[in-house]
């Protein structure tokens, strides 16, 4: 099994090496290679995802991903900033498919900004399309206006698009989802306002007649947003497109109040997939060895489950995550008083040990 | 002063005359002339915002408006359904600039879902962008599409857009109100990913430099997602568009956990306004006197200060709230142990014998 191992850039470096020392740990089953991503690979290569990175990716049967950028880069032209990585990544392989579950641990519980009762136990997955919305809709650009009222002023546009083909496929990998768990789906958009979002209900609707077993609801966004503050654990599964998902995958994973812990996975329609933690690169806290790594060591359980087929593997690293919790052991993010502080190493050697 | 007074839906009606009490309390000040709107205005006259109805908010000084919407029209074409009324008021009178406080009450921190530590004292200020945007953006529809890809399927689009004088008048906005409270401002966009993005920071940081006694700060909407529910007390005033805007401005009024309390405005350049409870129309609880009258009854007071010029009426009204705050009256979705459950009727009472 090859996995293409992108740690990128901030703590990326820091949390992939721990959960590649977690990878190898199951014995000589993977053969990881490497390959700067985002700024990393801007700075070595003027790229943030150069062509050898990409066909490394390609030919990969996964992707470890780290996380990508820095304020260093901000002044850079948008097609050569480290997120340019990312969302090309998504494109060329198709990840159309981003699972972001939003789990609040037992012993966590306390590190969040909501109280107890409202959180506790909280298990819910957002399922966001990644391949199309306005993040790639065209056209797209900055130019002058002709509108009468703006004539000669400077306008910003960007155009949100969805196809039926785009909305089927990832309304079926969520309906598919939800059979394995509650058997909910709330699909979430604006159909009051946009017709993209009319055409995703409509779909949606017609979808779902295949999946009688599945109960579907369907959600504003703005409503979205408030229930999840409200009483998260009324949702089972979320499906929504790129642009409100960004948003409320955010908004589910910081409920937590551990955002440290929570792994993602993109798919294509292979089960081929790119994992990489909820987190970003966090540059502040770059190179000092205390960023959690147990998000990218679940992003890399995930891997083992969806796209490695070694469900068992993915079994013993999640337990082994569980193991060291239960042990009290916490990288700063998630340190509590009458808990053990470790550092980033401290903590990959601690899932070793618990493997 | 002409005050046009628009109930709506649901429990528009109920919350509405409460509100109507309350000014006319205050002495024979107010010209109030009613006309329906929403889902009542289709059931009258087939039009959620009938000409008569729009004429009328036209030669008002100022708009006290309920809510719209009923599940009852959901199978209406889109262009009749009761949120066309709001739409339409906003953009035929031009009010672009929506003011939405989140404010936590002390009296009312418990029922918050997050901790009373992170939203105790909650006063942050939302400013939206509501004329522009994804919301009216051209061209949008539903139509077959032309990709190589998805040839012959149907697809949905909507064009999000801003052009540099609408970013600049909000901008000045969010500056000014900056200016009266602590003078720091945090544009939120999705830069990193969008055009229209791009242009709206270009013009918040050119504008800012109007205002070097402010501190403008820039944050994605997904970070911005987060750090509302991390730590929202960090924010003073946050101006973003229209679409980011409707999510985030009801992500904020539901971390405080009394959206029946909070009120909005929306202005246009001349200050005349649009004023309504931050929250809906309830149609679930609708004719059951039990619905919070306060937002509108603070979206009053906002009207007596931004559009009528009687900034002490507003603070009478407003102290008057805060009295029967403090005297314990609370209607069922602010109500706990210990305090007193009352109705919709008598709380607008009660502000009356407050004032
Ligand atoms: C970095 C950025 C382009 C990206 C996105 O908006 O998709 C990120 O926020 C994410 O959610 O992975
Ligand atoms: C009813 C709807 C069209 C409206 C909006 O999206 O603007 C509402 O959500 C609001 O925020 O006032």
């Amino acid at each position: 099994m090859k996995i293409a191992v992108l740690p990128g850039d901030g703590i990326g470096p820091e949390i992939v090496a721990e959960a590649v020392k977690v990878l190898q740990a199951l014995g000589p089953l993977f053969d990881l290679e490497s390959a700067p991503v985002g700024g990393a690979a801007y700075d070595l290569t003027g790229h943030p995802l150069p062509p050898a990175t990409l066909e490394l990716a390609k030919n990969a049967d996964a992707i470890l991903f780290g996380a990508v950028g820095d304020w260093k880069y901000d002044a850079l032209a948008r097609e050569l900033r480290p997120e340019q990585a990312i969302l090309g990544l998504r494109k060329h392989l198709k990840l159309f498919a981003n699972f972001r579950p939003a789990i609040c641990y037992p012993e966590l519980t306390a590190a969040s900004s909501l109280k107890a009762e409202i959180v506790g136990g909280l298990d819910i997955l957002i399922i966001r399309e990644l391949n199309g919305d306005i993040y790639f809709g065209q056209p797209r650009g900055i130019r002058t206006s002709e509108l009468p009222l703006f004539k000669g002023t400077r306008e910003g546009f960007d155009t949100m698009h969805y196809s039926e083909p785009e909305v089927e496929r990832i309304a079926r990998v969520a309906f598919e989802a939800a059979r394995k768990r509650n058997k909910k789906v709330c699909s979430v958009d604006k159909a009051n306002v946009l017709e993209t979002s009319q055409l995703w209900r409509d779909v949606m609707i017609r979808i779902a007649k295949e999946y009688p077993d599945i109960e579907l609801s369907h959600m504003y966004v703005d409503n979205a947003a408030m229930q999840l503050v409200k009483a998260p654990k009324a949702f089972d599964v979320v499906v929504t497109g790129n642009l409100f998902g960004d948003i409320l995958s955010d908004e589910a994973a910081m409920l937590t109040g551990s955002i440290g812990m929570l792994p993602s996975a993109s798919l294509d329609k292979n089960n081929k997939g790119l994992y990489e933690p909820s987190h970003g690169s966090a540059p502040d806290i770059a190179g000092k060895g205390i960023a959690n790594p147990l998000a990218t060591i679940l992003s890399a359980a995930m891997m083992l489950r969806y796209s490695l087929g070694m469900p068992e593997q993915a079994d013993r690293v999640e337990r082994a995550v569980q193991k060291v919790l239960s042990q009290g052991l916490r990288t700063a993010d998630i340190y509590t008083e009458g808990t053990q502080k470790v550092t980033t190493v401290q903590m990959g050697d601690a899932v070793v040990a618990a493997l």
